[in-house]
């Protein structure tokens, strides 16, 4: 997604670590929703802030489909920040001098934690395609191992956008008792047909390309071209029609027409620069077991929150109005279903021109939700919906 | 784009066949907008009702990227009825008991017209990528060729939809006074950089494919499973989120999921469907050839209606309210522009569910307003707006 590099190094949380928790054996191996084992596992993490001493402080963070366990600051001789740095630090939205943050990278994910690109220890080769199939849940037992091994009982939030915000729904879904607040953004209950569309054919564009050889590239070099196709395909629907109209509009690269094959238009430079940047820093294994967790992820009906289950969560519920990928529709029947089932729950819609980008960019409206709802929900009293759409 | 069988085989035009009309040589040639010169150009076409003695009952019929000269009637010992055959017969839309329609496969195409897969005369072999650029502009001269082969000096309508949309604005662009109606349907005067992003990622999904060979591959076969995707982008894009959940929701093929990267969800097999189809009956090269003539698609400021330019074609304008590919709000950029040049122009939202498939879905109401639009065309007076968005 578009992430616009944050410039300012003031105020951010400084030099951070990826440190990596590893379970493993009988009892501590996952049995995944597919029927399978996998194990050991391991979760690349890193945190912010200090958690406090009745641990009453830790706020989730979960990543989006090309996110991983960077979410803040810096790493030591390097520059990027992490993919919410504007979100997290002194005094931002997820304030590190309040609240303990924790954000890891998701099982099949491949900036740590385990996933096809990792060894296979029955082979000693990478997992390659007998990775077993994960699903959004089988993420967040994972991460429920992590956050049990920081002695953490009950988290203050758990936040996300887009696969993030499944993952928030799903661990509301899994372990309510350990979700005081829940904070899902752009996001929906249950992949469309449409969204599975997108995804299958980001796939096929992967797997079609010969350099793909049935998953098994790791020794000479990933599908680059077939990646590549598959992220400009993700990036059109990260954008909104307005916000490309914006910033490209029908502008030429060179000025003029070259009537050739090369990228004449600006949009398809982005396109290619979005893509070709993609497959130096994300396995094609990957996206494709990813993108499958996403089309699998269903919490329609009894499932997010069972009929007459006393879950005491507390929900803040965001969509932006431009955002055709996971629309403003999908949010509200979140919150439907939250209402109907008397939950504590305020649901926001910004103006926002960004589409899908906006949980990523749209800081400063988001900055002043979410610092009011982690305040509310840390000071335990209740606070009236800012806007009602029932 | 989906197409419903019409199993309805009464009210046809009946047994069709494609003719074929040659233009060649200095004088006869085209000179492109690019600058390059093409020739000899063979056009292939059909043609429906019987022409008047006047001349003055010709409707021509544009056809979308991937139509062609074949939209009404059926082939001898074949079933397949033309793209718009639900339109075009004895008293359809264009009524061929009043009209006399033609329809021809556009130049760059690859059913019957000349296009990259034709015989370059300079080399004897296809031209593949010698093939020139070309623009809608080029496709409409030559059309215009073919119409002066048929005698006719002024059409009483030019009709089509998204890609046959854009040469009807072009045929007013480019022969305001041969044109005495125009019938734009879901289409835009310019290509947003959104639908230049969606051609273009289909094109690198072609383009990555090592069977394409820099598009020199009709000895040995076709870029099958990239020209697939490329088909699959497109699919998603002709219909809209709520027809995708109609005809599809979430039901698996097999009913229950099978955690392996077949197809499991049926949108998954119809999208598989579509593109495996494609590849049997589209060139890869056309393909290319056709989306960057959309690309350069550009009537805005003064090149559609010329301001001081008197010009008296009547226009109708439809669109479709869930289409996203060619958005209502395109349409009305049209009508705008028409209005502000004090234009005879009327302009309709019809509300379809099906997204930019509606104008081959969308029968009935298209029916009443094109017959009704025909009718007053032919009989010369004016008539009252039916919607007026101003």
């Amino acid at each position: 997604m578009a992430k616009e590099k944050n410039k300012n190094l003031s105020n951010r949380v400084g030099i951070v670590e990826t440190k990596y928790y590893t379970f493993a054996g009988p009892g501590n191996e996952l049995r995944l929703e597919s029927g399978d084992i996998l194990g050991p596992i391991t979760l690349a993490y890193e945190t912010y802030g200090r958690l406090n001493r009745d641990r009453s402080n830790a706020v989730l963070v979960c990543h989006a489909l090309s996110g991983d366990a960077h979410a803040a600051g810096v790493h030591e001789g390097q520059d990027n920040p992490g993919w919410w740095d504007e979100m997290i630090g002194p005094g931002k939205a997820f304030d590190t001098d309040r609240y303990f943050i924790i954000a890891s990278n998701v099982i099949a994910g491949c900036k740590g934690s385990t996933g096809p690109s990792s060894i296979n220890p029955a082979t000693g080769r990478s997992y390659a395609m007998d990775f077993p199939f994960i699903t959004i849940s089988d993420m967040v037992n994972a991460q429920k191992h992590l956050v049990d091994h920081l002695g953490i009982k009950r988290i203050l939030c758990v936040a996300g956008g887009s696969m993030g915000g499944m993952q928030v729904l799903q661990w509301v879904a899994s372990y309510p008792e350990m979700v005081r607040s829940a904070m899902p953004i752009a996001t929906t209950k249950k992949h469309s047909p449409q969204q599975i569309a997108f995804n299958e054919t980001a796939r096929q564009a992967i797997m079609s390309d010969p350099a793909w050889r049935d998953g098994d590239y790791y020794e000479i070099g990933q599908p680059e071209r077939g990646l590549a196709v598959a992220r400009m395909i993700g990036h059109i629907t990260f954008m909104s029609d307005q916000s490309m109209e914006e910033k490209f509009s029908r502008r030429l690269k060179k000025g003029r027409l070259n009537f050739n094959f090369d990228p004449e238009f600006e949009v398809e430079g982005y396109l290619h620069y979005r893509g070709s940047n993609f497959v130096k820093r994300f396995d094609a294994n990957s996206y494709l077991y990813l993108t499958k967790a996403l089309d699998y992820f269903d919490l329609s009906g009894d499932r997010l929150i069972p009929q007459g289950k006393k879950i005491d969560t507390r929900f803040l519920v965001i969509s932006f109005k431009s955002d055709w990928l996971y629309p403003p529709s999908q949010s509200q029947e979140i919150i439907r279903l939250l209402k109907r089932r008397n939950m504590d729950a305020t649901y926001c819609e910004l103006k926002s021109t960004y589409g899908h980008d906006a949980f990523l960019v749209e800081i400063e409206e988001q900055t002043t939700l979410i610092k009011h709802f982690l305040d509310k929900t840390q000071n335990g009293y209740m606070v009236a919906d800012y806007y009602d759409i029932s």
